[in-house]
């Protein structure tokens, strides 16, 4: 039996190197040489090409080489085998420190004093709110949305999640599902997206969420930290809201289309600040061990970790 | 007996109606008017005019309204009475959210994204560390320093801290006095400057103590944030070591002159991030609460809270 490597961008020769190395005993191999479909039990993949995994008798799980799906349900020609993500610790901190780091950038107008510097500009806000006063509205309460809840709540803000199915989570106010939606966006000054990308979410930061933002709050005006996934915004919704004053400012670190367009206004707006997709990156090795481990656990019999539903999409 | 409100750069009426409202049976007086020096039994002061305490027979306790004492050791005239500062919870709780903000800017290397947009290049660096590849030094570990080496701790930063005298602190790595200081330096990629402004404490950062940094971080090279006062630093030294790459980068609150002077070469150098004094600011009505409870206890009988060292200057 055999591990087919199946990517888009990335280098294909330093992942087979990598879990080579794991899985000593194990033949890998990748498109583009001649192998035996029939020996492919195991699939790793990121972005593989839609339709290409067709035609592996044997396949007997698909592992995604990141924490994001949707790029295998965006295959129609996908087999129908189990499906695991990497759930990476090391992601997961990487997440939050980018949460973190926006959150507070917003709470203490850091991007206003950096204007200043450069206008040589010495003048504070005497009514500067303590975390306490803003409040942060987490989309997603799965290992992402969790972890940033309990750092941001260490930091002092008064947080709140909301989920699509409900979701009981000590010491923090949940919100769940279209109902809980209204309520929850009325009561957040700053809301980070930690959704998966699904048919459900495509779209889902729009115009009219934005409306629905708190408008009354202490840092003068809503903002958006979008870490999570490209699809999941309105570019040109983020932009007009930022013009009308429905949004005080975005963080995106996804796009629809990336590396982000030199066209696109996104790069040039007051309003935005963009990183390169690299809020949560894990290292190649911790994700070659996690899936060589997952693969052993297989053969060994036991069940797969981090599987995903399929009819949920993630 | 009487509160005399003794300060420079503050609006001394908005003080006394706060602490009025708080002490309606105390009379409050203020210098320029004429009041009963013999009935004065309490001094709140931020920055008097060194010499004006002078003449206060019945003077029983001295409160500084933030939590430096520094400007009131400045004064060789000084009464020899108890002197208290401001413990503030909020103060403390601000103070680590500008510290681990500055920290998380160096570390997702957030300077450098933002130069980034402005040329709409799209380039991320592969060997991001993690927060527990970051090495973060709090030098002081009063209210300020153990809050916020609390506080690094959860975002995952690997923290280590320095006090005068030993201290020992629960999972924390501690180095003390000049003995400790050099082995402290030398495992520090982030400086965090905490401690109190005296005598032996004035232009601590200097060249001698950047050059001990660790030049071997995963950041490339040390950074240095100071929020605590402007007397620590040696303004020039820290140019000097920008440009010869001993230090990356400076975070600077404070400076000896304030408002920094538009003259000043810190302002525009690429190295440096200044902001307007603002790291962390008391609310007054807090402040005034805080001290208004003072005097109550003192009144009672009890015994003063926070009250400062004259031999140690803090």
């Amino acid at each position: 039996m055999s591990l087919l490597l199946a990517m888009t961008g990335w280098h294909v020769e330093d992942w087979r190197a990598r879990f080579q190395a794991l899985l000593p005993e194990m033949p890998i191999v990748v498109p583009g040489e001649p192998f035996d479909r029939r020996a492919v039990h195991y699939v790793a993949s990121w972005k593989h090409p839609a339709g290409s995994l067709t035609g592996l008798p044997n396949l007997a799980a698909i592992f995604s080489l990141g924490a994001g799906v949707d790029f295998l349900f965006a295959d129609d020609k996908l087999p129908e085998v189990p499906i695991a993500r990497v759930v990476d610790p090391d992601l997961t901190t990487r997440m939050s420190e980018y949460v973190v780091l926006h959150c507070l950038m917003y709470l203490r107008q850091q991007h206003r004093y950096m204007r200043q510097q450069q206008a040589k500009l010495w003048e504070d806000d005497r009514n500067q709110p303590a975390a306490r006063s803003v409040r942060v509205g987490i989309m997603g309460l799965g290992e992402l949305g969790l972890d940033a809840v309990a750092k941001l709540k260490v930091i002092g803000f008064d947080v709140a999640g909301w989920s699509r199915s409900p979701k009981s989570v000590e010491g923090l106010q949940t919100f769940s599902g279209e109902d809980g939606m209204k309520d929850f966006l009325a009561r957040t000054d700053i809301l980070v997206s930690l959704v998966p990308l699904t048919p459900e979410t495509r779209g889902i930061l729009n115009a009219g969420l934005f409306a629905g933002l708190a408008q009354d709050g202490r840092l003068g005006g809503p903002f958006l930290i979008n870490p999570g996934r490209g699809g999941l915004q309105v570019a040109d919704d983020i932009i007009a809201a930022l013009d009308a004053g429905t949004l005080k400012g975005a963080t995106l670190d996804v796009f629809e289309t990336e590396p982000l367009p030199v066209e696109s206004p996104l790069w040039s707006h007051p309003g935005v600040t963009v990183t390169p997709h690299n809020a949560a990156m894990s290292e190649p090795e911790a994700i070659a061990t996690l899936v060589a481990a997952q693969i052993r656990r297989l053969e060994a019999g036991e069940p797969l970790l981090h599987a995903v539903d399929p009819a949920r999409g993630y």
